[in-house]
């Protein structure tokens, strides 16, 4: 049996350096007056929208893991697909912050976005293969029609960026909103 | 049942993260004389003060955590929430020491405090509201004055800066070094 | 008795980090098109390719530790070492993506590849020589045939580099390819 | 009782990102050629160095709280103050290397080593003290005389790099050689 804490301890290590590095971002601006902090305020809330998906991807996981019983290498390498399309988060990050949103960064955030989904799919499908479809976990993941809903909307915000990339942020940061209602589903049957 | 470790391992990580890359913003100067230490007697002594502060966050968590019996979504990102404002303190670090403690870099690591302050209330808020007002965890925090106390020199502190920046640092020392202190109290009433 | 938790727990931390500071070595483009995200792509798949590599490393790493019973000081130190070449990982994956694929970043590449998997069998011999020719981490490790071979052809691929960097390169992805293969022999003798 | 778990995790965490983010000192060189490396080979050495007495302070941190029963408030606090002194090491890794060992850059270097040790018999002395000098602990640190050893070489060292840097670099790296040898006393009563 390969043990599933040593997944877990690997995953908070790298989420937890995506979500702190991403800060080394907001660059110490040379000058001490307020004024010199304006050109940060886009990069900003640009950390705040990152940091907000790189929690909920945290806590999603966090829930997902606990309801699994063991793992297996194709898990592990599924866990390792979904690290690294987080682990580009902090560079389309960077470059949405640094270009005040403007429509390339804007659009690759979102492709991003998207990539993270369906590797998070991935996993939640190895994980469901490996339990059985009648286990908890199964159960808890259910259709995962948040999911898929999202994955739609980052669609349309990708697509409304080449017209207007305000409105893809705004769609990003409603999906963002939307997770942060905490996932009773999976709560509900673990604890049951 | 959500385990309380893994907030913990993902706290630790961190929390771990924001202390150590702090250190980054020591540039390592390019001449080797000991003329080309002096301007960064500042950033060091910046550095100093954040690291007490991070390492009193880091430890008054560990006590609270430590009591806690479990934890639910919320407090999962009440977390989050704290994480993310002490994920700031590198910055308004930075910015204080290379500016050699100039008014609004001081003012702002005073804000930066006082967020981080509330956002640990919540936490606490969101822990004890989860255990009971019964609770070990709840007579552990107790009302919390040192933390109310520290939120009060905060913004005395922030507005001195405002006629003289150094009156901001020292107090931020003097509330650093009253937290040293170990928190007897809820030592004590976990022991017990 | 030594504690084998503690010694997961270090490697899967720099791991983590070795795995997520690569990603800063994509600089973030100041120019919002694009056009500018064509000079980094030679950077992203040397990112992948090194992304493969230190997480079949952890993979490995993680099935042969599980094995173990116990480790000593030497295991330590053998620990230490496979940690000190695959932190070199980054600096050669970021010279090679920068100067895209040219000769010696890429025989560079090929000669960290060669080092960390002689640090690799260096652990595993120690852990052996500890657990004793009988033991489950013996059989599993077996003769390791595919580690030899993967050393042979990072050879290969380093004396064919000299010629034409881009054989060298591929050799490398082609040798990842084998290892992302799951490695059954293990997970069977520990599962039975 | 506080657990001592936690301590462990945390300064794995801090231990980890420090013996990591050395290597971000190792700048990528902007040309491809082998002429391009040579001004590395100074920072690389100096990388080595500080790897090395990083890997002995994590290994002789592992050893001394796996014989350690519990921790308090102070030992968090003597162990923060041993974490402070090792996250300087970076710094004066890279001011050494870059100034291809310089006389103040490798006095400074045997200072934060002087100053580690310190940290560390501090640390020692807290866990004594909380354990009685019956302890397993307090038997197996023992009267540490390799500890006070390294801390006159050191010493030694710094006095003589006033005179020739070389010197001091050379007894650095006897010291570690020293330490490399596995601390035979702990693991024996440990064992025991």
């Amino acid at each position: 049996m390969i043990t599933k804490q040593r997944l877990e301890a690997f995953s908070d290590g790298v989420i937890a350096i995506i979500i702190t590095i991403m800060v080394l971002e907001i660059k110490t601006p040379h000058a001490a007056d307020l004024e010199s902090l304006k050109p940060l305020i886009p990069v900003f809330i640009s950390y705040v929208l990152s940091f907000l998906y790189v929690g909920i991807y945290w806590t999603n996981h966090h829930h997902m893991i606990l309801a699994a019983k063991s793992v297996n290498g194709k898990i592990l390498w599924a866990n390792l697909n979904l690290l690294f399309w987080l682990s580009l988060i902090p560079f389309v990050t960077a470059w949405m912050g640094e270009n005040h949103f403007a429509r390339w960064p804007v659009i690759f955030y979102g492709i991003i976005l998207i990539l993270n989904s369906l590797a998070y799919k991935l996993l939640a499908y190895m994980l469901v293969r490996h339990h059985g479809s009648d286990s908890v976990l199964n159960k808890a993941i259910g259709r995962d029609l948040k999911g898929w809903f999202s994955i739609v909307v980052y669609g349309i915000a990708v697509a409304a960026s080449f017209i207007n990339s305000s409105a893809g942020l705004i769609l990003y940061f409603l999906v963002a909103a939307l997770w942060l209602i905490p996932d009773r589903r999976i709560e509900r049957s673990v604890n049951s």
